[in-house]
């Protein structure tokens, strides 16, 4: 963790000789000192995957011209996909909730005590409930109630509205609604959920309940990037706890909630660092 | 753990008042000090669970008489199904395998150790592989190699043989077969397998292979009684460990290895201290 | 979990036959119909414990005079030292805090959102950084500053504000001053503490930067019981994660806050639920 | 992991710009596709660490000259300290044993199994005892008595025999003897050792009883090297389980055994897969 500014790439591609020794020359040569750098090769696939962070302190290109000069210089002759990204970054997320509040102040307490440099300026809902959270926080709060009917009309005001405050990434926390494909298509990979079990086990509605009724030792909870297809999205982070007979299914809830708040905060923060690179449905995280 | 005799109700019915006071008045009068008394009401359906362990030094009803004289005092005015065993008693344990060597290796360590006072006097298999293991141990190995054609028949020899061996517990220790309802059915709740998954996902044939397409951040091993649908019966024992994109498909069968290892173990373990009571499809863990 | 008026005994006493037959046959007798029972007999020791909460509906002795008749017909019989409580009863909460806010916020967002039936009245801190929070949830913040000097003052002044404020409970989260002998002992295992490390390694200071300079692979937090001894009170709740060499001291407090505030809220649960019963300097968790 | 033969390069030297750019070049020129490559700075101390692995086909230069090649063209220019390893390499180790078989019994299992190609000639112990095991798996046991008056001589013995079987690594699986610190420095860093705790919690003689006499809530086991000062040599690896009052010492005990297998077997693996570096009392483990 290092106050001054410095650069992060996310790169992939094919597997060849060269790649590690192409990218740090080429830092090298321009005076940046890696901080981090990791990478992976999928022998399976064929694929590598790269993260390297440097310090832009005595780094000759200008932060606005390194993408491009990365692309000419070294990314087209590889055939890379990157990404480019400077730390410390403003980044401004938003939070989409129904009625249940805990992963709501896990998260807001984490942006209040400095654990978190994020802006939250709006929270989104399809009720009302939580608006007095939102005010003891001082956070916009904005009510879209969802039906059959107005779906894609609210989506469209939601989008609207997620633009103006020009968000970068969206988070929901136990948000009771499924979003619609073209929704999901305007934030690729930069909509988080968290789904309270852990997945592929018991996908869907009220997996606790799903949990109890198969008699399940271990509980989970999943965080993945939303896709079209309902909790199939690329899992970022999962976690689990251990239950037994003498736990109803009221509690499993409440000890799911624990895991619930911990696993989406990790995906936030692994997502917030970039570090997370999705390819194909799984993701890379250069933890 | 204490190395006089000791006697075990494992007890469940409808739940009433009077049920614990019933109980342990019989096991009191009788001058039965209680070494351990676990109880459970799952207040969903209604029904009580118990088990209890108590002293036989000093109980005044000879042990070949308990369980008539149990049925006739208590159990019959209470509606109670129960289950009486003694410890430490003998226990005979059959061990089915195929190729993989790890959970076997395990299993007979143990004894050979003389951690477990469990006899194993015989191993099954359909295939000679493992042979060479039962001899290092010195214990009889048999091999039915099943196919479609001859699966009952080898089947019935296989029961012959178990009867043969006064066999209490059977553990598929990665036995690469599907046992038939009848088979099942000769030993209800008596025999545990193995599944290298964090079951209810990934149930059936190659689930490492389907945790890293799915790309989980969680593995497991699942230990479950076999009922006649396959990998779904009822759960003793999981466990987990964590996996990242590093992994291989060789990693998490690596990783899994050890699961299997210790949650059939432990599963085991609970079955031969008759702390395992099942009911409908899920278990009551009296650990 | 039950709506209705419930009642607990924790009890311990010398180990001998006919103790469970004695609580639960008083119990019966009178119309309770037992919701839990738990005991745990150290054969080491001799001692026995137990855990018995019964629904108060149909139950014939009065609230206000169980306990004297509970004294009279049983406990006196068997030397037994016991605590009544009632289920739900109103619990009163004081939080004292430094400077750092995550447990803090952790336990106060438990309460808003009903997780938590816990009044907290009150936080008391050494400095005034945390007014804030406890303004975001409308609570009452006193401020007391202690130095070497006014320190027995001080203390004698927060008894006073414990009183007025009639608390049951003290919970330390992360308050970095060591309270006098004369005041834990107006609290006898009342006051909770979350210490950041997997006692009993590194008591005291700094313990993540104990941990670092050790290069442990796990780390963990305490939650005990405060005594005279520093660090050294009956443990109640630990819970551990793992590092790396990867990991700075930096990252180890930040991971190191999850399980803060997930230990201290675990072992606030139990005690609130009088699953804690205290014997010597260890615990028995009726869990 | 793959079949054919790769070279491993484990170095560390003072952190500055230029350190992957001129390990990585110089394998690109050489024509050396890179499998897997680890970095790690840490700023505190400065200094970089580097495990880079890399396929020998089509590599220009022949075994035999690489480090020669790498220490005149790369390392001298760093002030780099680096280990010149291949993969797969015949690896051959020595198990110590006194009385306890279940670390062991694990160990020859796996290699038994295949899990490991790990060569094991010989057991060494102060006990007799465990020559049943041996035979078992038909490995030469030899007894060396250790008293007071002859250690020193008795490890001379022990470091003759260990020369003549060519060992590479040391595993102290339960061997109840502390080693002199001659004996240690025969073999730095090559002797690792499991302890029954979660160390620098309960260092020493029986860790079990003063963990339950502590009433910590979870315990754990610890695999370190070697070093002259009893349980405080570099960590490399350590886990966990969970306890409760239920647990006499016998069950920690009991529960400890599969903590202590596990430990020991992830800490070998990593040393033979060459991803252990030792710098100070600390291990950068590249997983």
């Amino acid at each position: 963790m290092s106050a001054q500014q410095s650069a992060i790439l996310l790169i992939h591609c094919p597997d060849r000789t060269g790649l590690v020794a192409g990218v740090s020359e080429f830092l090298h040569r321009r005076g940046g000192n890696i901080l981090h750098l990791d990478q992976h090769v999928d022998p399976e696939q064929g694929m590598f995957f790269m993260r390297v962070q440097w310090d832009l302190a005595g780094f000759s290109i200008p932060a606005d011209r390194i993408g491009e000069e990365f692309r000419d210089l070294v990314a087209s002759r590889f055939a890379m996909e990157f990404a480019l990204h400077f730390a410390p970054e403003p980044s401004r997320m938003a939070v989409f909730v129904s009625r249940l509040s805990h992963c709501l102040y896990d998260i807001l307490s984490r942006c209040s005590s400095g654990e978190w440099s994020i802006d939250i300026p709006v929270i989104v809902s399809n009720h009302p409930d939580l608006r007095v959270v939102a005010e003891q926080f001082g956070i916009d709060y904005h009510v879209f109630p969802v039906s059959r009917d107005n779906k894609s009309a609210q989506e469209r005001l939601e989008l609207e509205l997620l633009q103006a405050y020009q968000i970068d990434l969206i988070v929901l926390a136990r948000y009771m609604q499924i979003l619609s494909p073209a929704f999901i298509a305007s934030y690729p990979n930069r909509i988080l959920n968290i789904h309270h079990s852990f997945l592929p086990a018991f996908p869907g509605a009220r997996p606790y309940h799903s949990a109890h009724q198969r008699g399940v030792k271990i509980i989970g909870a999943t965080s993945h990037y939303v896709t079209s297809e309902l909790d199939a999205g690329p899992i970022v982070e999962q976690e689990v706890t251990r239950v037994s007979h003498v736990d109803s299914v009221h509690d499993l809830i409440r000890k799911g909630r624990d895991l619930e708040k911990l696993v989406l905060a990790r995906a936030i923060w692994h997502h917030h660092q970039h570090k997370v690179l999705v390819y194909g449905n799984r993701t890379v995280i250069f933890d």
